[in-house]
């Protein structure tokens, strides 16, 4: 049994193959890219930290209550998000001690062998912490105290840890609605080139969304259009992303439960849109005028040049009781299979050939890698796919997305790695695992004679650092 | 050319990589656990087996006649069932001759390189029959001959095998009509901890079968209660239930053709089964119907503690001719689509939540491992994953599961390995398969530094032994 | 960065995996079998060039105007079709220069990276024109000039490039209202046995065409047929078939959008005929029409002996603007989700255990290899596996094709490899990495001993050559 004296490592050569000459490949690769500065381009980190650079609280408000990733996994074994201290909606006991919170975690632990999370939390205990045992019930107190003290130390605040930890530039995402005081705060100061948002206008796109009427009204009352009428809308969403460009934002994010396009001429729209607001549109309706916002919106980034980020396929909050009594993003989000191929035939067919066009395609649907997304974007000149997302932010993940997709698609319509994560301390660690496996995956190219060495290592500083600043136009 | 002086050997090291790295510390693991117990709590080998442990007849009656595996690539290439013995249902003629039949095979079984198939067969050749040439046309008599008379052996009776196996426990699976008379047969005697049923209410359950109306009448005239309502059909499930648990049931299984569940209000339920009864309801209808009786079983899991095996996506006969000349189980099921996430929330937004359901999952269609059975097995606490099922349990299949299902479900919320076979004498063939891969996968694991050791040895006894007694209350 | 003396070579190793025994055996079974002769029996060549064995033009025109896989990628990253050349339907200006346009290829060849068009395009430039520095921007008119220069030397001119490929027999394919001159102007030359055709009745079969109906009337005019009645309009295609024998054929190819068959009665198929000329069958119907010609075709099949090819999938011409600007083939074809098991079924249950009915079936969805197709072709006997086909005609996707198709279907029902291209020069680079992609798959598969040397050797040789031969009955 693992005990309070098993020794924590990291091993150098971690996710590597075995085979010497692959993994000797893989090494060097790997160290002429691994100091390469991280380039964050799309996540959900709180501007909040990089604005006023407080401290962070104790081990398990950073690390346990915010990651769903590792909240979903306990629960998934029969311990109840109370005793983990997630708080109740309704008002509900949870435990409020977070050592106990923590060391529940530790004894569980091992739930996670074989998962990203594990990978992950081992490398930031390792690295960011310095621990040298692992994590377990007998050490959870050591950790405990370790982390909460170290957190309170100025070398671990946010603005310390973004230069340790390297980071060239991190991308927020905030709703169209937001008024973005962060991002504002940091106007002028050094960070204003580091920090940027993202707009993401689900709120007041999605109709189906209980709050969609109010959130188009204040969207109207924050541009001073008349958001009741469609043009109205439509410029207000135009004014909204201009106020987001001020705050550095260069990218849009559409978290749609489906992929689906649409392209009704315009009598049409208004019509649909004043059915969504009257609260009178049935789900189809929702769906298409959904649909019909995502061909706008690539209207839109024609015309100011901002990257669209598209990330269907989940279907979120499939457990409702859970829902009530914790909200959203506890785990509960769950893929669906998605089309593409005639989902975004409407949006091409208008827009597809214009090389002002920039679409980033995203996917919780791995069948669709080689079968619709690679050969999409080896055609189309407005699309390109973007990494292996949420479930698939994994070393197999990853390995399937490159093995699939690079021979219909090759590299060049790929824009590099996204950590899409709100677990900053986990930044690092995250990319740490996408260039290990990119530059394993190199290597077996390598070493099957399918690319040459210097290939090689331009591609490895290509997937690692100068794709995504030419994909996010962060040049 | 194969010859009659072509040797038959297993190696030590098969299913293992090349690598010698790897293939080392896969050993290493396996030698752990080779000889551990055989768990096989799910399964179809025949109860009057080890009731009155008659000797088992041919060669030809126990390796080729029940194993639709082999007849079906032999039917692929052209082969007639009637040359392989296939008894036909309307009394047409068939080869009678055991002999001419085996050596029918052993001159085709080049047709099965590369499959599982052979790997069991010959497996129980060498390991089961002391065999030491290959099977091909010039030894056909020789093997013929060897097994038929060690067949008619003590040491090759069925109680024998199961010891010289090691099975210390095997489930079989019966319907809900069976008085299960075998297992009866046994109670009192050792073997009853050694030999028990499960409950597979299909053919009460299944409206669209044409003895329904016939089988929920004799489930009355059994159980004494009234069928013809709604709630007296439930109580006689119940009581069911109870009767297959006393002949040590502790799960249960539904070969249903999709995973649809549904969740009706009593009135809708009882006018539901009332035209279901009547032979009046459409073949939706009689989907639905199934998917709420799949919401009532789980209801009753949870008061009587049953675990729960759902085994979807089977086109079951999917070949007419074949189905009319020779009946159901032939070679000609084919696997369909099978989709979840939509398909289990009616029966998980009522039960998913509660601790005392256990759900084993099982699918044909492995698009929706990652996508969808691991996101939903790594969050509701009342399901987990069974293996890689049927035409997937094979070393590629298997490798497929765990690579595509580890990193969001993880290991703990996978149940070990099932045989589900009728040919018992595979049985020691195919648990041998899944150790020899899991173990593979482990190694894996461990040279990339992915887990340790020490969690290797932990994980290959766990998913052995432990994960299986402890998912099917075997303890 | 690469320049102009950046040596260009081919690794006999060539995907071959790195470990040294795996690599030893692969490298042996590909010595057996590489100088095989070569089976191409479906592609897409130009019969005119084997009938006249005129030279071919220049770089450009040979190796970058006919190739859709090569403007695709380049058109993905913003270079336009008209700077590469390619002839607009609209008489718009496009590129003449073929110098210049090479030179814009050589300058973004970098982009196929990892691609199989890569390896192809190398294979050929090394050993068919043997160049022995890499394409690049410098080297862009060294290659130019002499590619150009050897083509018009007599070792360059098809028929030689025949001898000197090594094809034994090469299929093209033709529509059903094709004269086929050239095939016949090769009778009574010994290249009639080396250039069939192959019968392709899209064009008669497919009601969506906008010449559906003209061309059923040229096809009655062709057969003097009455093609205006259904019966006469299936004599007709008999007398088609007949004709395409005579000139070689062995097979027949069906490009369908989907797997639909359908199999109604006379007067319904006389009806829905009627409305198909006429112009007024739905979508719908239309492709009802078509699954009922699969039916038919496969009777005609088992009555004239014709193997019967289906290639369904693909959404064709999915960019319209693109599509008018400049037709067919440019890279807009997308493949879909394709379903098979219901699909089929409706031609199954008619003749699915004929043993006359040869059908071979293709895929662009390969989630369906190892769930439907290695099942259904597995069980009937008149279904075998085409290979890996066109997006998936690479090394990790034949690889995919064979670790998800061997377990269920086994070896004996594929049928060899196919090219599938109207690149000439590139055949023998695309069998040469089938060949070494299977080789490769064997050595896995006997370096963990699941099927012994000997078989490894006889499969290589049967993957190769024989299981073509006889699949497509060109004994």
């Amino acid at each position: 049994m693992v005990n309070s004296t098993s020794p924590l490592s990291l091993h150098a050569d971690r996710l590597f193959p075995a085979d010497a000459k692959v993994r000797d490949i893989a090494r060097a690769l790997y160290n002429e890219i691994k100091d390469l500065p991280i380039i964050s381009p799309h996540g959900h980190t709180d501007p909040r930290w990089f604005a006023y650079d407080e401290s962070f609280g104790n081990a398990t408000e950073l690390l346990i209550r915010p990651d769903h990733y590792v909240f979903r996994m306990l629960y998934s074994q029969g311990i109840s998000l109370e005793s983990l201290g997630i708080p109740r909606w309704d008002g509900g006991e949870v435990e409020k001690d977070p050592r106990k919170i923590w060391n529940l975690f530790a004894k569980n632990y091992y739930l996670f062998r074989g998962t990203p999370s594990r990978m992950w939390l081992d490398t930031v205990f390792h690295d960011v912490f310095g621990l040298r045992v692992q994590l377990n019930e007998q050490t959870a107190d050591q950790y405990y105290d370790s982390i909460t003290e170290q957190l309170a130390t100025d070398a671990f605040r946010p603005r310390a840890l973004m230069d340790r930890f390297n980071i060239e530039l991190i991308a927020t995402t905030e709703g169209a609605l937001d008024p973005l005081p962060h991002h504002q705060a940091i106007q002028g100061t050094p960070w204003q080139k580091r920090v940027i948002t993202s707009f993401r206008p689900d709120d007041v796109v999605d109709a189906s969304r209980d709050d969609f009427a109010t959130n188009v009204a204040k969207l109207g009352e924050m541009t001073g259009e008349d958001t009741q009428s469609w043009s109205g809308y439509l410029d207000a969403i135009r004014k909204r992303r201009e106020w987001f460009r001020q705050m550095g934002a260069t990218a849009t994010d559409h978290g749609h439960p489906t992929a689906l396009t649409a392209d009704l001429n315009t009598s049409a729209c208004e019509a649909l849109f004043a059915r969504c607001l009257k609260g009178e549109a049935s789900e189809q309706e929702q769906e298409i005028f959904r649909g019909q916002m995502l061909t706008e919106l690539a209207g839109m980034s024609i015309e100011d040049g901002m990257v669209m980020q598209i990330h269907p396929g989940a279907f979120r909050n499939h457990n409702p009781e859970l829902f009530t009594k914790f909200g959203r993003d506890k785990g509960a989000d769950i893929p669906s299979q998605t089309e593409y191929v005639q989902a975004l035939k409407p949006l091409l067919d208008k827009y597809g050939n214009n090389p002002k066009l920039n679409i980033i395609l995203f996917t919780l649907d791995e069948t669709v890698y080689a079968r619709e997304l690679a050969p999409l974007a080896g055609h189309y000149p407005s699309l390109k796919l973007g990494p292996a997302w949420w479930f698939h932010d994994s070393p197999e993940g990853m390995l399937r997305f490159r093995h699939q997709v690079t021979e219909t698609a090759g590299f060049y319509n790929t824009v590099g790695f996204n950590d899409d994560t709100r677990a900053f301390l986990s930044i690092p660690a995250r990319h740490d695992v996408a260039r290990r496996i990119d530059c394993r995956f190199l290597a077996e190219l390598i070493t099957q004679h399918r690319i040459n060495e210097q290939e090689g290592f331009e591609l490895a500083h290509d997937l690692t650092y100068n794709l995504a600043k030419k994909a996010y136009k962060l040049g």
